[in-house]
């Protein structure tokens, strides 16, 4: 299996905070943990590079995409992202994380504007599990506990998942659906909330489980 | 269109605290709202009254029955449980209030033991909208406040919903899908979380709203 | 509650063979049998009209948009396609008819290609009633035919629908999800599949009753 | 994983048409085509055996329930049909073939009458796969084509399923949800439609692949 981590990647660069927490860019931290768990072909891919690293060839060989996307969703090209979603609807796997929700490839796949409330904050976060049968749950016991996160609160501007894993309570008052799967045509889609860039949302072991597990899901049948 | 409240109506009549915030029962209070905002025709039917009040002659002039129940769950006679999800799969409206989420029709038009987590308390709930396009939630803005109430939590063990409307904030750290549509042969249904018996829920606007639009959606069409 | 009929109108000003069945387009035909169903503010727009008839005040004022395309869908502008899409965001319902599963606005709102096996026939098409309940059925019985109609088969590329109210039969062998239902943000949509442009399809007193109640479904709450 | 197939095995002993089709039994040709297919531990349970075969020692040890049964679903123990609904709770998966669709269990899982229109026929029934992605239309093309089935026609009196997989088409003008997916609990639950005593359905390759692939789908989390 053929794992493509697309990240952003100026957040990284452009502020000390985030530098510290993730060095080597979020998707350095999201490649090694995969690593860890036995996926074996895995590469990354950031903005700023030629096609935002995303070639033909990358797309094609890429059984799962990765998106983390946040302050600079309008510099990916239209016609990347329009090969991005014709590759989902052919079978590729797509994990959207946190402001990913807001991407220009997840947006167009849900068809929907994909807003929602929000505020900067250091809120805790508590996920529950709302499906213990599912692929993408096992290994979570009853919950996820953050001890710091941003908020995202509803209403979530999504179309009704087809399945909703988790929902988030957070300190401030707010809830969210926090893991929710779709299918359009051919591809299996997981959008996941946490992982806001100055937390470290991203070492927490029931996060990579969780995006872990989610990968497995979102192969294309057979691969 | 007739609509028929049953109540257990044991709270109120043993218990001095409940008593004073509902001195007429719980299914005087709901009525009273329901004339309110011009429904005609409402009966109410209790536990201790022969085949609970709810004679064959009450069940089929029913358009829409409201169910709240929660000591004397396994006091309601199986006869009558199989009336009622009889006249639930012909076209009969159900409202299941609060702890009806363990009353043997809604766990038997379910499929599942409906069991939650719980925790008797006075902690604050707050209701948040996920979708806005419904008939129920009409007339509700963002959220619902409710300043003390019973905490329920996930995992509600219920299906999927066809449609959630409502998810639970509280201030202990839980969340809960509060609001939930389904469809039952011909019949419609609606759980609908709040509604403690020691705590003034019932009066509060917001909550008689919500039950009066559910009311309206879960009439059988042609009513 | 004000109704704007879109129509490519194109087969009927090029091809005699559906001038004779729609002789004042597929709009005109539609527009007739709304008026006389009650609707009282029903306009017409086409895309050979400026801004293919739906400038901003006409959408602005639009609560339930009608559309039927077919051959022209590429010449619908992306600017006006974007306009369509954010008014159905914003609460305005759809009733894609047809062959505009495969126009820009319904793809758009679903985010797959929405494709179909499709075969030009003359086979029978038989929709099944799947959903009682539901007010766009009302008045239906169990099923729909019209004795004669082009055939669409799955699979259908479509995302899992919020309700699948009709399935259809065909002579031929196929199945198709004929009557689905799906919720935007606030806007509210129904893809319906009869409605061939050289067969009489909109003159069938059934698919009458069935656009009619759409359009009341999906107008915004409050309307 | 431990299997468990549970047939009713009445027309098999009674009908000499029957038996020729399955001397052994229907479950004699299910286990022998899931070991075939790599299953290890597959075990029968009949109607007539104690308990029907079904004992607290062969519950607690079946991860997958398989269940056919038609003409004497009355005789089943109200005991055992709750024994069963509450393995299913507990995670155990079941798979509900044909006329099982009336089985006290599965309509207590359901929640719904589960009726359905029938003619005892020899139409031929093409199953058309809606769903590509899911693990259980695995090795299944386009459709499955049955020489000849018995008819079942909507409207079938389900809850709105989890998943649609299969519709069914049939040569006398009917269609039907033939491959549903259900969650209760934590068991999951697939029922599919094929399967006529009197029909060699079950030596169907399709068909076969389609029930391993079930099996394997059904499984508890972790087996």
């Amino acid at each position: 299996m053929n794992i493509t981590i697309w990240n952003e990647y100026r957040h990284e660069q452009q502020n000390e905070e985030v530098r510290r927490v993730y060095p080597d860019g979020i998707h350095g931290v999201i490649k090694q943990f995969l690593l860890e768990d036995g996926f074996e072909s895995v590469v990354t891919a950031t903005l700023d590079e030629p096609e935002h690293g995303l070639t033909d060839e990358v797309l094609n060989n890429t059984d799962v995409l990765i998106w983390w996307g946040h302050i600079a969703h309008d510099e990916v090209s239209d016609e990347i992202v329009e090969k991005v979603k014709r590759r989902v609807h052919d079978g590729m796997g797509l994990i959207a994380l946190h402001s990913a929700h807001y991407s220009k490839v997840f947006r167009g796949l849900m068809g929907t504007n994909c807003g929602l409330e929000w505020r900067e904050a250091d809120d805790k976060e508590i996920l529950w599990v709302v499906d213990h049968t599912h692929p993408i749950t096992q290994g979570i016991d009853k919950k996820i506990e953050l001890d710091i996160e941003e908020m995202y609160g509803e209403r979530f501007n999504i179309p009704e998942p087809d399945e909703l894993l988790f929902i988030s309570w957070f300190t401030g008052g707010e809830v969210f659906r926090s893991g929710c799967t779709y299918k359009r045509d051919k591809g299996k889609i997981f959008y996941f909330r946490p992982g806001h860039e100055t937390f470290p949302t991203y070492y927490h072991k029931d996060i990579r489980r969780v995006i872990c597990n989610a990968v497995r899901w979102a192969a294309p049948v057979g691969v």
